[in-house]
This record gives C-alpha cells, structure tokens and sequence, in this order.
C-alpha cells in the first residue's frame, strides 16, 4: 500500500495491568474510529518501567492475558498492531518483548530487546535492566500487507549500525518503542529518533509512554513520527495523547533519488554485517 | 593532554583566493592571541564551492601556495591546524581534500572526501560533485600530542557506519569541515553533527565557511562543537565568526562509564567492518 495511516498512543501506563490493558484497547477504539490503518503502542504497555514490577508483570506469550485482548481488539478493530513491549516470561527468564499482529490479530512478528539499558548517572538517574531482564538474539524486519516494518526497543536505537542493517534489509517503517527518561530524553530523543530517520531516509515512528508522576521512572513522552527527509511529521508532549500520521510510502524512493545516501555508501572501505 | 582550546573559524570565503588565505591566517593570529591549541578551518577554505571554480583554484600539494602559508601560520603561532579542505590537484585529478598540521607546521594527515555529494531536488537545489571531484580511498585517524584525531570532510558526515568505526579505532576529536547549503543545512546540519556525537560519545567539531550570498552555493554556516553527551558547547550563526571550545578529553570517558553504548553493541549479531 502506498499511503495509509499510523497511531502512536502515548500511554499513560500506571501500576495496574488492567487498567493500562483497558488503556490500550480504548486506544486501539479510537484510532480505528479516526481510519488509522496501524496502532503502535508504548515500551512497557502494560507494566510501570521497574524491574521490580518486570518480575511482578511478567506473562508467558502462550497464555499471556495481554496478548489475548490487544490481538482480540486489533481484529475486532482491523488494525494492524505493534504492541509496544510487554515482560515476557519464559522459562525462568523475563525478555522486553514487542509482540506485531495482522488485522486478523494473527501474531506475524516478534522482537526482544537487543540491548539492555544500564544507566549511572551520579545524582542523576541510575537503572540497570540487565538485572531482570534477558536481551533477545534476533533482528526483526517483517514484510506485511502495508509495508515493510521493522521493530527495535529503545536503547536498541543508540545503535545506528542494527538500523542501517534494517534499512539495508528493506525497513520503509521502523517503530520504535521507547521509554527515555527526564535525563536522557531531553538530551537525546528526539536527535535519536531523527538521525535515525536521516540517515536511512525511511519512516521512524517511536512510541513513549506518557510522563507520570507517580512511577518510580517518569517516561519522557513526546512520541513521533519522522519522515524520510527527517521532518517531524507528528509528536506529542509529555502527556496521554493519540497521534497520527500519514505514512506515503513513495516518499522514501524520492528522497533517495534527491540525495541518494544508500547507493553512495563506500562498501568498498566499510561496510555493516549481519552476523 | 587532557584540556585544550580549539577555535573553529568560519569564515566567509569569497572569489578570490589570495584574500581567503590571507584571512585563514589572520584567522588563525586571532585564535591564537586568544590562547587556541588547535585551529579549525572550513571545507573549501580557499575556494568557492563551485564545480567551475575547484578546476581554476586546484593546487598540487607539492607546490600548493595555499597550503605553504597556513603552515607557515600553523608554525608562527604554534597551532594544530586542521585546514578544513582545498581542491587538491593530482595526476589530473581533484581532490576535496584537508590538510593536518601540527605546530611546528608539519604535515601530519591528508583526508580526502570519500562520498562525494550529488543531490537533485527538482526546483530547490542541484549540485553534482562527482563532475569534477575524484573520491578519497582512505580513513582518516591520527595521534596527535594532545588527542586522537578523525577527519571527515561534509557528505561524510552521513554515513554513521564510517564514524562508528572511527571511534572503535580510538577517535577523541572528529573534525568535519563542512559547507552544507540553504535546503540540508536547516534540515540535517544540527542534526547530524549532534547524532555523530551522541552515537559515538566523543567530541564533533564541524566547520562551515560562512554563508555569501554573492556565490553560486550559500554555505549554511551555524559550525558548532559538540561534546561526547551530545551538548552543543559552542556555535555560530551564518555570518563570518570564530567559535571556542574547551575540550576535555576525560569527559569521554565519564559518559561512556555513565552510558556504556560502545561496549553494549551486539557483535554477536552485526558488526561493522574495515575493508
């Protein structure tokens, strides 16, 4: 499909599961409700960004309750979904998980998070998610009726190399969900999500949780979308919004043809592998 | 050496080259009267960015008078230069090429411009660089007294995967003379400067001449230095200006023990690679 319609709902996950699914499927409802053809939720959907509540939240993907009503809505709806992240659990390990869905609420994809963010800041902010949480060992590029997508996880995006990789594997959209925080946010989210977009003249779409108070890891918000030429095509603030996007997907091959980045790559100097 | 100074000069250069060098180098007593250790010039410091002018402006390393006087300079006012980029003629080649010196005004480096810069954009802006400019074939990484130094000249700047092996090869300091113009600059200028840092978690210092409106191509201007966090510690605008900056050099590795991305990569899974 050449042009359809992106959501990214910027969540206000709290420390309730059922809440926060309800959250999402009422998302879900609206965005259908405003024609989009995809729903991109946020990292950690369903679960307060806290290793403790990781273990606490943690679903096995074969009887995962989560799973089971956001897939039930994204067929009910006919959206196709990427579904954040939840923990997954699976045998005695927990992974940051991003499960993708067909309109049919057919699971066709699924990417645990690479790189595991390890933060110490002194005074500022300190967070180790290698304590709980297992990274993931595949790169996940899908093709689907619309496009083809590629998911990463938050820190995953601090690695330009896994990302020219999926661009060179075709990525038109890559979605990223993601929970910066008050430091890192401010300081690199949105040159991220930008360069990211720049330097691969593709789609990127990231998904944050809202900012809340009240959690121990306050996300920064301010979820968007990014064009081919690197213009910021949607975004938020830091609080609960939907916001939508018109993804033309002819717009990537002109912008290659303007400026054509990937063909002038000296591959015989360097190059990126896939190990 | 853990701290010192470095001056960016963007200067405004004009069609006529014994007054743009004659300006390099009072440029460069300035830097130097205000305590520079290190002198920054801009992509075609000597010359008007102009297919037709790098034919007429070109100059044989072996006899460049260009390149005698700003190392005489470098010499005279005990400076590291960095002179940003000339055309450089060879066998009947041209080159876009930077020229490194230190302060007793020896030649120490010699990058080449490895991508060469051909954008069309119906109705904005057409520039095709590969006319009359020959590629580079070689990586730009020196010792220096007081860093370890990387050179990359504009169109470079777009190939994360290039910078990324440069700061696995040790880089403190990139240099990146570069004249983006009136459409990338605004678009992509900041951007990439600032992602190339954040990425890599090093120091940017990138050096645009100053924007004419009398030439053929209006330089963007805006150079700007970069610390590993991804700050901006200092910028100009468009007009003629020599920036500051300290740099200290243990800062990189107080973000990279905050923020551990460069060990975090998954080498298991990509990697990039020198050819």
């Amino acid at each position: 499909m050449k042009y359809f319609k992106i959501a990214v709902c910027q969540m206000k996950v709290v420390d309730d599961k059922a809440l926060n699914i309800k959250k999402a499927v009422n998302m879900m409802r609206e965005a259908a409700q405003n024609k989009a053809d995809m729903v991109i939720l946020p990292e950690m959907f369903n679960c307060p960004y806290d290793n403790e509540k990781f273990r606490e939240y943690a679903e096995n993907r074969t009887d995962s309750r989560t799973l089971q009503v956001v897939s039930a809505a994204a067929r009910k709806f006919k959206l196709h979904l990427v579904a954040g992240s939840i923990p997954e659990a699976e045998d005695g390990k927990i992974y940051n998980s991003s499960f993708i869905f067909n309109p049919e609420g057919v699971l066709i994809g699924h990417h645990r998070k690479l790189h595991l963010f390890d933060i110490d800041i002194p005074g500022e902010i300190s967070f180790k998610e290698s304590e709980t949480i297992t990274s993931g060992d595949r790169i996940t590029v899908l093709e689907t009726v619309i496009c083809r997508l590629g998911v990463a996880i938050c820190y995953d995006i601090r690695f330009p190399e896994l990302l020219r990789l999926m661009a060179l594997k075709g990525v038109e959209l890559m979605v990223i969900p993601g929970a910066f925080n008050q430091k890192t946010g401010p300081a690199h989210w949105e040159v991220l999500v930008r360069s990211r977009a720049v330097d691969n003249q593709f789609f990127v779409a990231a998904a944050s949780p809202a900012s809340n108070e009240n959690l121990s890891y306050i996300a920064y918000g301010h979820s968007m979308v990014v064009d081919p030429w690197g213009d910021i095509i949607a975004r938020s603030g830091p609080d609960e919004e939907i916001i939508y996007a018109e993804i033309n997907i002819s717009r990537i091959a002109e912008v290659r043809k303007e400026l054509p980045v990937l063909i002038n790559r000296r591959t015989d100097l360097y190059d990126v592998v896939e190990k």
